[in-house]
């Protein structure tokens, strides 16, 4: 959560004389974004949030997700709009960085959802899936189990520095993991990352989604089971199955799930905790005590994982048939 | 520039019902202000400025700093508003701080002012000297002549580590500015901080002033000395008279200078650089490296003071009486 570049009035003034979006009010670096600088700005037209791309960001993927976000909001889908220049282009430049003009989306994300917040969640995220399958671009994901073990070969040695057994906890998951990850489930373009801060509430009801930095091609019950570890554990890593139940409900009334992906979830659920265990332990091992952004604790997805190993069936989750 | 205290939804929403702007809409953690923690935050009644009071600034003087805004607005000089709440209160609690909401000034500040903009910014210090007299709180200027000894004497063992020689240049200065610094000038309210980043423009016209929270009581002349430190010096620290002649011009259209205030004006200039050579040179040697605030240069202050030291009269600053 940092502004990492600063942009100075007179070159952000002609940044935006190239948008149709009226003159500039006001600019304010806000603390929001781990891997990019992101300004709320002002115009005689509205509120806007001004992104810099950090170095961070693969360039090369940036028209992948401006083009998803156009192609998602124009579908319907609450989330932010990256507004094109006077010459139709999506992607600026900016203090030497490649920059986009978005639209603002009012709303704030919620610290304690609820079970009725999870059942949004559940909807938006269907709805995302359906308006998806007629976006024509792709992107790999490359936090994927191909991924899981190159990442992991980056830091085994120190993991038990974060907790004693934490590489062979891992090493036993992706000996399981990897021969029976489920293949050929229905496919299409995920958010890949719908935690709590990346959907926006006015009161109960969704005000849209944001973050698309993760969004890729891949099995889109895999981005139920994201949801899942995101939204259903409470503070001491139980599984609230009250929300389970609300959020696969909220999504089966735009998206019905297939026999193949009710019997998918539990291995899903699994890599989804080990995907964000693998990036917090890298994160919390390779991140300069100095920095700006601190990183999140990779234990939490630990405990989540010990669940999703206790788990039977779908069921565990809350879903009805 | 830092968020130091994270504020939740709940007490936010909680929070904003207590004043009369409506419901809130959404709210984020901005990269200014170096005491404080601020949030924009927009209500279905507009934009405010959220402010948390962090324990930097003496909690004492808030209702000296909140109702100054207050008077200057009602006396038509444009900066921010502190909201009063359902009860009438200016100072609320937020997140365990002191909080105050504050209406959101349009504007930006100008990283390379001209001549024009020092004009208005003379303007804008004639007026806020003017409405201050009718304003009934006083406060003492904590970093006047009186606190400049005590503030060097916890760091002038360390100052040559700085700038070799520093520490006797301040010493010889004191020795200067203490016998001789001006006595009985016109006294009022100051500002005291009117740096470019306190100042918001749209184009050529001032907006508004921002960062009352070193404002106090001293003599008027003294607040247009720190003005021409901040505002007519360029970067290689030439002073350019055209932005002084500007600047000593727009105060003068509001407020003609009295000739003890004439008489006076080389000795405040350096009172005043030196005032910001100590408060910049004991942060530097005390900001810890980790520190999300960077200290400024203190360098910058002591090649002003060697200018000052040069001047002869107000002459040499662009007056013309």
């Amino acid at each position: 959560m940092a502004v990492y570049t600063e942009v100075n009035d007179d070159d952000l003034t002609r940044f935006i004389a190239g948008y149709g979006v009226g003159e500039l009010l006001s600019y304010k670096g806000i603390a929001e974004g781990v891997e990019n600088t992101n300004y709320v700005v002002h115009t005689t037209g509205g509120p806007f949030i001004l992104t810099l791309y950090e170095k961070r960001v693969e360039h090369g993927d940036l028209p992948f997700f401006l083009g998803l976000m156009e192609h998602l909001a124009a579908a319907g889908v609450s989330c932010p709009l990256p507004v094109r220049d006077q010459s139709g282009q999506i992607l600026g430049r900016l203090s030497g960085r490649a920059a986009a003009l978005i639209t603002f989306l009012e709303g704030f994300w919620v610290r304690r959802p609820t079970a009725e917040h999870c059942a949004e969640v559940g909807r938006a995220l269907a709805a995302l899936h359906i308006a998806g399958q007629s976006f024509g671009m792709t992107r790999t994901n490359a936090l994927g189990p191909d991924g899981w073990r190159p990442l992991f070969d980056r830091f085994k040695r120190e993991a038990d520095g974060i907790a004693p057994g934490l590489a062979a906890s891992i090493e036993r998951e992706l000996a399981v993991l990897e021969p029976s990850w489920p293949k050929n489930l229905p496919a299409g373009i995920i958010h890949a990352d719908l935690f709590p801060d990346n959907v926006f509430f006015l009161g109960s009801r969704l005000s849209g989604l944001i973050d698309f930095y993760f969004a890729c091609n891949d099995a889109l019950a895999y981005d139920i089971a994201v949801c899942m570890n995101a939204w259903c554990f409470e503070q001491d890593f139980a599984f609230n199955i009250t929300k389970g139940r609300a959020l696969l409900r909220g999504y089966q009334e735009h998206r019905k799930l297939e026999p193949a992906e009710i019997a998918a979830m539990p291995m899903l659920a699994r890599g989804a905790a080990l995907r964000f265990l693998l990036t917090r332990a890298h994160d919390w091992l390779n991140t300069p005590k100095e920095a700006l952004v601190k990183p999140h604790d990779p234990i939490a997805f630990l405990r989540r994982l010990r669940f999703h190993q206790s788990v039977r069936s779908i069921g565990d989750y809350g879903y009805e048939s």
